[in-house]
Parts: C-alpha cells; structure tokens; sequence
C-alpha cells in the first residue's frame, strides 16, 4: 500500500478495521484510540473529528480496491466478459475469507457506509457518491470494450448500464451480508453478466470455470 | 393498515418514521418517547429495548410493503412483466415522494438495517433475512408466471432469479440513496427486466410507458 506506519496511519487502519466490521456510529474516538495504540490528543492533532477520520478511510477503502482488485483486472490482457468475471471471483474471495476468519460476511464497506450515513451526513454521502462514480467509470470501459469485442450491441448506453452492474453488484453485497452467506456471490452473480451481455444464454459452463 | 392507535402503536409509528428517515444507531429511547409523546416508563412497558421495538417496527414496514404493495401488484390481472413494471413504477414514486418531503431519498428501509446492523445484532439479522426470503417468494412467483407465460425459458431457476431480481432492486435503491437521486429508479430499473425476460431487446417503448 506504500504507507508509512506512523499514527495517522495507525488510526486509519484501526477505522478501517473496526468500522468495517461494524458501522459509523457504534465505533468512538476512545475505542479507536486504544485500538490504534495512541493517545486521544494525537488522534484531534490529526483529524478534527471522526467523520474527518472517516473521508480519509473512504479515500483509503477506495485507493486500495482500486489498486489491488479493478486496475490489475481491467488492465489484463483478458476479454471484457472474463474481467467481469475475474472481478466476480476475487469479490467471493474476498467475502468468503472475511467471513471464515470472523464469522461474518461484513459485505461492501461502501455500501454499508453509504445505507448508514447518506441521510445523516452530507459530507460523506458526497465523498460515497464521488467514489461510486469513479467505480462506475470503470464498469463503463469495460462495457466499452465489451461493444468493441462484439459481446454488446452497439447502441448501448455505456454509463447507464455500468451504474446497473454497479447496483447489482451492490444488491448482491448486501443480500449477502443479510443472508452471511459469501456463496450468493457465485450463485446469482452471473445476473450481472446477463445484464452485460448480448448473446441471451451466455456460456454458463466458462463462468463456473472461472468462478 | 386495522392498526389501532395506542401507546405502542404510537411507539412504532415513531420508530418507523426516526428510524427509517436516520438509521438504528442515532435513534435513541428517549427520543422515540419524545416524537411519540409518551413517557419512557411506558416505552419498558412494552418493549424491553429499542431492539425489541425494532423487531417489530420490522414487522410492520414488511406488512405495510406486502399489503400495500406487494399484493396488490401480484394478485392483479396483468401480465408478470407488467407486474413488474407496476412494482418498479410505485418503487420509483414512493422515493421520489420521500425526496419530496424530506429532500433526502431515504432508500429501503429493511436494506438499510440490513447494512446497518447484520455483524451487530444476530436477531435483526434473522429477522430480516427471512423478510428478504418472504419477499423472494413474492418474485419467485412472478418468474414462475412468466415461465408459464412463455417470457422466460422453461429450465429458468426461479429461486436464483428471484434473489437476482431482489438484489439488484436493493442496489438501485441503495446507488439511489447515495446519490440522492430516485431517478435512477427509472433510468435504470429496466436491468432487472433485462434478468427477468427471454427476449434480448425487450420492449423498451413498452417499459417507458408504464415507467
């Protein structure tokens, strides 16, 4: 990740961790503190509050899915529809082992963030908003690619449909996180793809093979 | 809704309104009592903690959702897709009449506790898991008249569509809440009828009018 381990970026990390696991309101400045392993007053020399801790949490939740999951991925040498799947899998993966090590399938820290906070606070419901738009980015030039390889029509609408996988995506997360149950990633991750591609039954046996 | 107006009633009507406008955290005892103008004495009378009012609040929006909603729409004389379009339709117009009100869209009251609260609280996570479930069975049912309809193919797992179909509503719902924005509803609602119909170019024309 190309940090340095100093205090801010010990109380980052503690954030991200004990946020992640739970919400926003359950987790205080003290428990932070102590998880972090610093004293109150360093905590208010870095961030003025924890909704300032928050949006630097949201840019880091944010750098580090960007960096380790969507730009190794879409920068492949894969298709289109097989970076969507590798996505799909890795999102397993990930939720999966989350859920092995701690019981719990603790879903998207975005959209748990997102449900949680848009109504109360402004500020990161904007931060959420402008993160979910450079993700949407993403899905819309692999769409892009998608109608270059032939595997979408033309005339899609490129930014409308990757905000779509994007909210199935989201959908998924979240029905997971209700069931605890990473598996409904595979189940019925494979409706994004029908949503994403032009054939009207695309090969089934290639995504059980790559997932 | 044959609700008859008294102290606990009051209580979760409240509970439904702070709750559903904020989120679970945030909402204190002695709020609730304050907003439904009864003493806290009364609130223990009934409900042993906020858990417990929450636990039936939860109750009450899936009553209200089904009676209201969900039945109306399935037990009508329309097709499935036309249900369909009907449930997205009175999906859309709810949330923007929210924004309206409030000028935030609130989003899904149960996805949002759903995310709030499921590595929280083991009880609420249950109890909306088997909402969501009851729900599924709702659109389990719609695929299965589409099927027999001839607008969905015959070996369609209708149960893994069903899920599908409700976890991409809850992503819209959830990208809507965060951009504060219900028309995404209608702008993008139509992936779900991309999952839910056998033909590749549905009826665009058709959705818009009923949209």
């Amino acid at each position: 990740m190309g940090r340095t381990s100093d205090t801010k970026d010990k109380l980052i990390d503690s954030a991200l961790e004990l946020i992640g696991a739970r919400n926003y309101n359950t987790v205080g400045v003290q428990e932070l503190c102590e998880s972090a392993g610093v004293k109150k007053g360093s905590f208010y020399h870095f961030f003025p509050s924890k909704r300032d801790l928050t949006l630097e949490v949201l840019d880091e939740m944010w750098n580090q899915f960007k960096t380790q999951m969507l730009d190794p991925v879409t920068q492949s040498d894969l298709s289109a529809m097989d970076k969507f799947n590798m996505l799909l899998t890795r999102a397993y993966e990930q939720h999966n082992s989350s859920k092995k090590c701690t019981g719990a399938m603790t879903g998207c820290c975005l959209g748990n963030l997102a449900l949680e906070l848009s109504t109360q606070d402004e500020v990161i419901r904007q931060k959420i908003e402008h993160i979910f738009k450079q993700w949407a980015k993403y899905f819309e030039g692999l769409v892009e690619e998608a109608i270059s390889e032939g595997s979408m029509p033309e005339n899609t609408d490129s930014a409308a449909t990757a905000k779509a996988m994007l909210a199935y995506i989201e959908g998924i997360s979240l029905l997971g996180k209700t069931f605890n149950e990473p598996e409904l990633i595979r189940r019925i991750g494979d409706g994004v793809l029908k949503i994403f591609i032009k054939k009207k039954e695309h090969d089934r046996g290639n995504l059980e093979k790559t997932v």
